[in-house]
């Protein structure tokens, strides 16, 4: 059986979401990537969580044919694969419809950055999506939510939308005509307006929110911050519907405690 | 004793609604119907859960005369009769005080489709009864309650209530005044304004929820999900009061991933 | 030890509110009365829960005299006492700082009847107290507290209170100078503007609610609804604030399903 | 080792934050003062609850330098130590992310005392410190925090704040220009415009809450009444933008019912 710890890693991530009560019955998704085998992990599509079992995980490549397994794979899995295509520095995406981040994506507001428990984790606002057209849900809909939410942190200079070509993915070939980011096998930032790993989720306009990190682990501790933040942005906001976000200057002095060279918090590696 | 495998679903679907937060004390109840027998198995009034047993769960016939069971049979009987006859593909009828849910119908606002979680169980907004009339209160209350519901579903060309006379069944022959549906032994779509099954529940004004499916099972998942989709609707129009309602397009996609002839989502049945 | 069974039941109140999330740490406090010995049986002060066992209830007369107990009784026994002189169909009291409810009195707020939930317990609107003058407070200020209670359940033909001497109690005499009620240990209803066992809750402005009934379990139990109720409320009026309270004839109709004579509701009792 | 039981208060202290759902993951922190010795116990940095042990505590003194420990102490740590020094009859200090207070501080709102749940704890309204300037976030971060609590309390005559230097604290002298105040060992409230121990938390803006107290049990069963009266204050504003606070009288009576030497609640000490 292929990738046995990443298996592990997913179905943990999973359950993660469920014991943080981020998901109800089998809503809600994550999986991982291997870079150099250019493998996904993900979960298959409505399983009871407690049936579930790392060889239950489905196995696929970036363009999202099954390499291994019995079970069809979540149906959110094309928005997985075009994160992991386009945003080359991450390792895991986690999709879930938690309460407090849906309603901001219902009501399709971005998250603003009120205090330091969302700098602590996001260097800025989580943005919302635009909603997607008619012709973009009717066609390939899993896809198109993915580019709805690179759009929001890879801007072209005239605007329009730039995804790497998968070689051999004449699926979406036609929705990545723009040009290649400069070097996107590095860090993943630099090709950016918005890095993602910086603001590593995405709130999609009458949906839910996505998120990803470094690792599958990573991705779903930070769709449980999301939540929380999500709630106290909500509290916030419905106390002083004027509220200010916190200054550049706070932003940046919590997000770097905890993230980059010069981070503080938490114990040395060993 | 008749229907045990019913009896133990009904027990099970009741119990679902306690262990998910949705009913306090007694409040609440699930029933589910043999179709072939013309026989309901419905939660006894007023007893507590911690007690109930499958030989607990009391047998009417359609018209809610007791058939087996030595308990008195839920007071919202006659509501679930009501559901039964008149939505003839449906399996399992449940009733909640949900909070979320129940502040809606308080409000007398239904409840819209804000996002995805909403589109993927409910085809369309769930609609709110309007307030019933004083002597529809003093009188056959709890089916006067049935008929709100059902008129949300089903309206004549005149925008009179269309209900169908049950043989023998004296006591609401008043209320059923109104043309046949044409075939209504089948699916039960075709007959109404809006399809009971594809929009499973209902807020009735000043009450709570009413939900169904085509099994008990069913109904107490969607009940649960109902509460949810509500707590999101709620934190939705507190953030923003005028928030749009998912596209059609989005309605469809994401209701017919996940039901009918082209639905996706979940394994292939084996 | 004197009224032993009395004591369990008061003890089990004060758990049941535990469990039920209505009191944080020593907060909150549940008696209950025996009529015939005319002793009231109320938890200690600011004892852990954990710690509690039946042997270190309070017994006092209805004065607040202290019969039997090493402890401290709750620091609100004065409210206790007031409300069963006052309230001679109730046989047990509970006081709580249960969020929603207390945001009510902190609002200074009623709580109207939105639903049949509220209808199913109460019938008709909770009452708010008037705050309290500074002299009341300064005084005997948990006494004034049942007085404030009292005066929304009871008003004389000029408005002014209407309290019940009790012999003896050379400390409350002065604020007892009205009519007695006509036959006060008949049902209680009889005397009252509104109804305390029709309405068995009162908040306390800029404080917390009060709650009685039959029995303690019964005030604990309401206790409970009444916080479910307070929640509706607040999500109704937050989502409309102008939102209609249930007609009379619904507010009867619930009520009368589940109290009084023609009640239908629960079991026969065997 | 130094300061066991000390260390284990602390320890407890922070699972009692964990328990009561005012921490998620690694957020938060609780200390604790020896003041003979002159020694502060704090939880180390971004360790997982689960695994932490009496051991695993840092020691340091009171300008922060570690004592003993060989993981880093909290990243808060140089808000702890400067509480401790200016604040001088605390013995314990927490902080928190918990949601509702939170979301105050966030809405850069001060805490108003609405009712005795909150006068039964704390003797008015709880403080919002004023956004830290950039130069201050950019420096001695930490400090500047404690600095904008301590500002909240203590003001001098001319608004400037007073902090006392400690003996060899070069890092923090320059921001401890002020006179002294008057024999600062004595019980804290002398010398402040609002006493510590009467009101023991402070909203940081845009940020999240301080409590402290004369123990770490003190301080932490107080974050969590904190954000219990956060939650019902939250609620009142929602219902009744312009709720009226208590009067002096009731929030006087309420708070010495429990505090000073007037104090009725509870039992006596044996």
């Amino acid at each position: 059986m292929l990738l046995q710890s990443l298996r592990e890693q997913v179905l943990e991530a999973n359950l993660e979401l469920v014991r943080r009560g981020l998901v109800l019955y089998t809503f809600g998704n994550a999986s991982g990537v291997d870079r150099e085998q250019g493998l996904i992990v993900i979960k298959p599509s409505g399983v009871e969580y407690d049936d579930l079992r790392p060889e239950h995980m489905v196995v696929t490549d970036l363009r999202g044919t099954i390499v291994e397994g019995a079970l069809k794979p979540s149906s959110d899995l094309a928005t997985h694969t075009l994160l992991y295509r386009e945003f080359p520095a991450i390792g895991g995406v986690v999709h879930t419809h938690s309460e407090f981040a849906t309603s901001f994506a219902q009501a399709g507001l971005s998250l603003p950055a009120f205090g330091t428990t969302h700098a602590d984790t996001f260097h800025g606002a989580i943005p919302c999506t635009k909603p997607l057209h008619d012709d973009a849900i009717a066609g390939h809909y899993e896809h198109e939510t993915g580019l709805a939410i690179v759009r929001c942190f890879r801007l072209s200079a005239s605007g329009s939308i730039q995804t790497r070509p998968v070689p051999g993915d004449a699926t979406h070939a036609a929705d990545a005509g723009g040009a290649m980011s400069p070097d996107p096998s590095q860090t993943g930032g630099s090709a950016f307006a918005l890095d993602p790993l910086a603001v590593p989720a995405c709130l999609v306009a009458g949906h839910a929110p996505f998120v990803w990190g470094r690792s599958v682990h990573d991705a779903a501790r930070t769709a449980v911050i999301l939540e929380t933040v999500a709630r106290m942005a909500y509290r916030t906001l419905t106390l002083k519907s004027e509220a200010d976000v916190v200054s550049q200057a706070l932003l940046d002095r919590h997000y770097f405690r905890k993230h980059g060279e010069t981070a503080t918090y938490g114990q040395d590696p060993t």
